[in-house]
């Protein structure tokens, strides 16, 4: 295909809330003329001839062929033996790094402002190796795991980031002070990465102390790298700062360029189908989605259209403080992005 | 001993600014005419014949005779090989159960306004476990451990407190969507437990949600209980919302009430000696140390001296925001108890 061609992005709608919010992005993706097509697949487990469930074909050929895709919010199968779907989408695609930004929204009133700040966490490993065994009735145990290869790759990734995005510090997440062989392989990986660039800040933290200090002043922080579940923990306490995690957007990088790009909160059962959904986090996953793809000025004007939306206050969901329907805030950030134009 | 002969309690006065604050709380102590012995013993660690530091016997042989101590801050030796003493005396004594009271102080500004929780940590295992390996170079596996033994005992413990405490809500803190066995088997400890006091409000949440929950609005909380590494990272969260590790407590329960209560701050070795230590949290453990001894009104009035020194402002040391010294707010707190007899 010419380079001009547009290019095709798988788009994983999800349950509950996530085909209006998926709707609504498209919509303000045509809105500005984006250059992408979509592939929309459904990851919903499908029984295999063994009997076990797994992700349909069709989702792992579409992303495999594609590299990028778009995800909304998944209901984890109730009952034992289903993974949860994010963690095996993670799994399936190698996605190292989650990285969730997290910025103040003028207009959107919390306790803090001026955040700007990134939790960049490593993806497939650490708690979450699934490695967990009952040794004798009431003694469990989990088994965390750290590997160079995993430590070297997202810390490496989050230097880049912090360059290519033009941030000045990267803080190390560890409590190598109580799991000194795995936190501290961890520490000594981020270490080294941070040798071969000078320009930019090293700091070093224990968890506990990053969380005291966040909810002090979190404006202190920009980069922050850590094991898989300190970020998880970390990234919704950040989201918490800001708003919640309906305002904030979330990508899991791979290898060689491939990404998904995820809404990381809920599926919203309760208003499905009403139009009420706010469409915020996915669309900015989306932007997150552009800039990765180097469409970065349909990234800043759509970014710039939804900010402005927020923070005009006018056409607003109920989540954030108004009383529009999901439409009429699409509509009103499709307004924007043209005017732009 | 007659029961009216005074107990004995030892104190640990740490490195650092431990001497001074400690020096403080004796005062205040003295002021209140609490009916305490102190004995005072040093926990730096002194080589053995077989080349390892061990603590001091007669360190030992004090916390084990009256099973009550109090803890200024120490410094973590520095070389490998060394554990950190506070987790040894953790170990030692097999203190089962963290519990960090957060409470808004008047007068201290924060964002956030009545707050009022307790963080009840699992405190000898999980995470802790101190089981690592290198299983090959770059390969590092640490084992979090969780047993039904431990985790009922803490479980327990927790729903007591609430109850002895008049709290309303207990909330089991987990990540059982990802670790299934391991914060399974806490879960479903809780779960038990909470069969057994239906007067009390059950709840169940995912850590990372309570994280961000906990910065949008702490109110919500009431008792919260949680394996060991998540009630490291709670417990700063929450004390940062009050104000720091400076203005917090925590005691550390054993079994028949032994239990070794600290100030979990550091040692500050930058002020150190210089008059300006702030004595609060070593303050506060002492008053949770009363009450545990049930001298509850001495508990009460020193409490309320203390409160309403910072709620006064004018005798405040540099960290609470005033130009006074550590004995200057330290007499102060006394004048109050004094005249509150
Ligand atoms: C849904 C859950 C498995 C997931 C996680 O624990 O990673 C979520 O909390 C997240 O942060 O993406
Ligand atoms: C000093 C350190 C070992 C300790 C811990 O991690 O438990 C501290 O952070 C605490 O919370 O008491």
């Amino acid at each position: 295909p010419s380079s001009d061609a547009p290019r095709t992005v798988t788009l994983i709608p999800g349950d509950g809330i996530g085909p209006e919010i998926s709707n609504s992005v498209q919509k303000i993706f045509e809105a500005a003329n984006v250059p992408l097509d979509w592939e929309s697949v459904d990851v919903t487990p499908v029984k295999s001839p063994d009997g076990k469930f797994r992700i349909p074909l069709r989702a792992i050929e579409s992303v495999t062929k594609h590299r990028i895709g778009l995800k909304g919010p998944l209901a984890t199968p109730v009952g034992k033996g289903h993974q949860s779907l994010n963690l095996a989408l993670r799994k399936q695609f190698n996605l190292f790094a989650n990285v969730r930004p997290c910025k103040t929204l003028e207009g959107f009133q919390t306790p803090y402002t001026n955040v700007d700040l990134v939790t960049i966490r490593e993806n497939t490993e650490g708690e979450y190796s699934g490695i967990e065994h009952t040794i004798v009735p009431g003694v469990v145990q989990s088994i965390k795991l750290i590997t160079e290869h995993a430590s070297m790759r997202v810390c490496e990734y989050a230097f880049l980031y912090a360059k290519l995005h033009k941030r000045e510090k990267v803080t190390v997440v560890h409590k190598a002070n109580i799991m000194r062989l795995s936190d501290g392989l961890f520490l000594q990986s981020a270490r080294n990465v941070a040798e071969k660039y000078p320009e930019i800040k090293f700091e070093e933290m224990y968890l506990d102390t990053v969380c005291l200090k966040m909810v002090q002043d979190p404006t202190q922080f920009d980069c922050l790298v850590m094991p898989n579940l300190y970020g998880d923990i970390l990234s919704d306490l950040c989201a918490g700062l800001i708003g919640g995690l309906g305002l904030t957007p979330s990508g899991n990088i791979g290898e060689n360029g491939a990404a998904i790009f995820e809404a990381v909160h809920g599926t919203a059962p309760d208003i499905a189908g009403h139009d009420k959904a706010n469409p915020t986090a996915l669309l900015l996953s989306a932007v997150m989605m552009l800039r990765h793809l180097n469409l970065t000025d349909k990234a800043d004007r759509i970014e710039k259209a939804c900010f402005a939306t927020i923070k005009d206050g006018k056409v607003l969901t109920g989540d954030l403080g108004g009383k529009s329907k999901c439409s009429e805030y699409t509509a009103e950030i499709c307004r924007r992005v043209k005017d732009s134009s």
